[in-house]
């Protein structure tokens, strides 16, 4: 690419935001102009990109006319993807949005770049970034899945503040000042106690007894797998982690598939890092996903409970694989 | 139980040594004489018993001689376990241990109080405490497994750091505090960083890919639940909690289990708490299971990737039901 691309980054101010604009400099995207949106509450304000200041400006419906944008990386929560998208459409942008708003609309393509980049060309204006805890799923089961067909995942993660957003990050990090103070934990953001505790997934249960998070695994796999066959029994859990998700697999293929062909296999995957040193104890954890573009897999072993069966443990940063740095792949490939 | 027992609490200073003191009370044990141990280090401390003050002593080879102890509680590591415990067995205690020494032991029981009483009976002078995931797994396992045998379960932990001592602990508070001050995170007593971080049980990783703790998990179901058919496949992680394990777990039945009858046989099972609000999105977590007697269990659902099969959720004070609580409870059986 040497064209220039005119980027909109909206939800600029938010974690994901941050970081969106952050990759794109680190991967040297061919950013022409740059306008970055937020809610009333940031306008105003101005950020850096490349030793220059942008206002951000607040996300309206007709924030986008007349400005040429190619790209609009979206990442201001579903309601205003749904509610502004299409203006960013209209305006001739292709929107790469980081919400769940369109990511099951039939005609809109839900893309991992690594996995099925081939669906960014059936877009029509809109592609949908996948959640985060579905990507970082994904990442280590789809080289394996082409040798050896998945028939069923029993996933339970270990999900940071991160996903919940800036907010969530500084409740984390105050609240737990405040008991190590010797003061009472008070959640503003999150719905229960955060410091030294976790909960299960604040997103609503629904009528299967799934929560929202495990219901979008479930269903994201299928349509990113083109395979709605496989089997996923998901739990989601919230832990007292700023920003990389982890996730304890179960995997379960048609044919026998030995660990150290699981491991040849992720060991020259794009996106995936192996750390499976039995011998010192080193795995995979968020500390050290922080920060990386690549998802960290390991702890692999036979599944001793059944047979064509391996277990494994991964981890990966919610920020960057888990949102921007795949919106931003998206955006690429373009 | 009228008669007053004597009693010693060997690593009485340690995270669980206290619990157990705690529990004495608490439970009204008919406590006579009692005797404090721990390692020299601790030697010349004074703790509390009911407004009594009490000196620790070393723990050696002569310490119980002549004491005329009824029941030896051990909390002070396997191999202080191993080279002490026949020593009070030969002074006339019955030895409730608490570490691993002697659990995969033939003629040494496994006990947990709510499944396997019987068991109390056939012991020669030494009775085990298992490990506390194994506890907390099984405490609402054991009600669906009567009713409706279980052949398979796969479970991932969320443990505290109480499991590693009350170093660890500290370790927790005082590196969350560097952390948040800006300073080094510095791993001493955990092979990792722990504040907001996590990472695979520190136990060594044996030969069949699974580490010590996960390998105590599946051979402790078989000896508590006399049945080594059940297929078990753990992965125990460390999360930055202070003190209750959670574990997510899902479990697959000979025949049909219902999420009304699992919660039935649930609400009733004695040391188990139903916390399962699917509107409220309430359900266990390790700050509500702190100090808590009854395992919360909840996130009860169909496991929508198998048949006869369902996942659930639960949370356990490691240092009471998981260890100091279950071995007071042997205590009073005896």
């Amino acid at each position: 690419m040497s064209k220039k691309v005119n980027v909109a980054v909206v939800g600029a101010t938010g974690a994901v935001g941050e970081e969106m604009l952050a990759t794109l400099d680190k991967r040297n995207f061919p950013v022409g102009e740059l306008f970055l949106y937020a809610s009333s509450r940031s306008k105003g304000k101005t950020m850096m990109y490349r030793g220059k200041e942008y206002k951000v400006e607040e996300l309206t419906h007709d924030c986008f006319k007349g400005r040429n944008i190619n790209v609009a990386l979206f990442s201001a929560g579903s309601g205003r993807s749904k509610e502004f998208a299409a203006d960013a459409v209209l305006a001739g942008a292709v929107v790469v949005d980081n919400s769940s708003a369109f990511r099951m609309t039939p005609d809109v393509p839900l893309v991992v770049p690594e996995i099925n980049p081939e669906d960014i060309k059936k877009h029509k204006g809109i592609i949908a970034n996948p959640n985060c805890s579905t990507i970082i799923m994904l990442m280590p089961l789809w080289p394996l899945h082409q040798k050896n067909r998945i028939k069923r995942i029993v996933v339970s993660t270990y999900q940071a503040a991160s996903g919940a957003g800036a907010q969530a990050m500084a409740e984390l990090e105050e609240q737990t000042r405040d008991v190590l103070a010797g003061k009472p934990a008070v959640p503003k953001i999150m719905p229960h106690r955060y410091a030294f505790n976790l909960f299960s997934h604040n997103t609503a249960i629904q009528e299967n007894g799934y929560n929202e998070e495990e219901n979008k695994m479930v269903k994201e796999t299928w349509k990113i797998f083109h395979d709605d066959t496989i089997k996923v029994c998901p739990t989601c859990v919230r832990v007292p982690v700023l920003r990389a998700h982890s996730e304890s697999i179960v995997v379960e293929f048609e044919k026998p598939m030995s660990v150290d062909e699981a491991r040849k296999l992720l060991a020259k995957a794009p996106g995936v890092k192996l750390i499976d040193d039995r011998a010192k104890n080193m795995f995979p954890m968020p500390i050290d996903a922080t920060g990386q573009y690549d998802c960290l897999v390991g702890r692999i072993r036979e599944d001793i409970s059944s047979t064509n069966s391996l277990a494994l443990f991964v981890a990966g940063d919610q920020l960057l694989k888990g949102a921007a740095l795949n919106a931003v792949q998206i955006a690429e490939l373009l």
